[in-house]
């Protein structure tokens, strides 16, 4: 018989992001996978566990955490070092699938946002598939990625009319703006890569702990704002121990 | 006393995909306020009643129909035309809400997809607030876009590791892909500006009517698929007369 897994799209921070069609799939699931990796992402696990106590009716499921792989953060190969991670990941995971999920059993997999962007979760699933002597079939159930959060929190559009929106990793951003592309939201930006584009007449749209009740939200001229995001953000870092937060820069155009 | 005003986005398609906070918000609206345009987006109209009728209870809501002006399709300038559309759009609607919303009450807009992405309502209720004399406030809720539901249904990531991904309407892409963005999501392409493409290593990932009981999915080596996606379009639309569709192109990158 085949075991079904999901990739549940659970939103970012307010619990009220969660889908109707992700509710009933958290009521579908017999035993979630955890990695249990708490010490790098500091409040996730209880927001987590928050989701499946608000949404789960009866709460006959099972939790099981696997150990995280440690992770070679220090790589020079950054894109290497990740997927030796995922594969170590993936060999863990399918241990854990084939001991604690039963022929016919529903396997649940809870990702931050949406598992379309940057989020391992349908690969290692991917792998699984693929590698596994076991029946297995995915779905995947898309969430309010941060992205789109961000958006809603400051009230605006990601693109302007007719323009496209770049969506990008901060350590692309340190080759300058595309030049093309005016819109750009910049996701995992650990050293604030935008402050070095001051110069330019961009408006940025800051946003940290979304959704969550320690939601900080700054917006202005990038050179007016960047130094209080900058400020914010190493504060924030130092109350929480992490911070998880992401931006829209917006380049004046002349029409 | 203010009049709040509510951009919710519904999702794409599967009513399912609404958050619990949408469903929040279309409980807290007294009068939805629609674009009477259902020449152009044929189903849609029926998809949002099917939307409240299921997630509102009690049902005490009232539903205004604002006729939508013309909107010149063949002009030269398209983002002046798509402005001088909206201004025109914000003036009846304006004239509509003080009309119908009495004070202290909330007014809703259902948005196909995300508030965010390729959508108008934004921006009319930013002009409204802005030119308005009432007391007006407005907030944003986010929502499932066709992006997010285009890879789930596919069950890819939109982004390979620590790459960026660009969202593009189909005009930009008759210039070609980007140099150095491999992995692009193409809306509003009413001509498939793909097929131009077929001499590269690109993947498409591409649906229509996504989320719904009419979704059609295929994905393949461009070359391979584009002709198929172009069949299936055309027989699409001539069968419900119109079509709605987006695609994810991913070339080939040796890293």
């Amino acid at each position: 018989m085949t075991r079904t897994l999901l990739a549940i799209g659970i939103g970012v921070g307010d619990p009220d992001y969660v889908t109707i069609q992700a509710v009933e799939a958290l009521n579908a699931v017999d035993v979630f996978f955890v990695f249990d990796k708490s010490e790098t992402t500091g409040d996730l696990g209880p927001a987590r566990r928050a989701i499946c106590d608000r949404h789960i009716r009866g709460g006959d499921y099972r939790v099981v955490e696997v150990p995280d792989p440690p992770r070679d953060r220090a790589a020079r190969d950054y894109r290497g070092a990740v997927r030796d991670w995922r594969d170590e990941r993936t060999r863990v995971m399918e241990r854990a699938i084939a001991e604690e999920l039963a022929d016919g059993e529903c396997g649940g997999f809870l990702v931050w946002g949406d598992p379309a962007l940057y989020d391992g979760t349908i690969r290692i699933i991917e792998s699984l598939v693929e590698r596994s002597t076991l029946d297995l079939d995915y779905q995947v159930i898309p969430g309010i990625s941060s992205v789109s959060a961000l958006a809603a929190r400051h009230r605006v559009t990601l693109n302007r009319v007719a323009g496209p929106v770049l969506i990008t990793p901060g350590r692309r951003l340190a080759r300058g703006m595309p030049e093309e592309v005016h819109d750009v939201v910049v996701m995992l930006d650990s050293d604030l890569a935008c402050a070095a584009l001051r110069d330019q007449d961009i408006t940025i749209y800051w946003g940290a702990y979304l959704g969550t009740e320690d939601e900080v939200l700054i917006a202005g001229p990038l050179d007016k704002v960047i130094d209080e995001i900058a400020d914010t953000r190493r504060a924030l870092r130092e109350r929480h121990g992490w911070v998880m937060d992401s931006y829209l820069l917006r380049r004046a155009v002349t029409e």
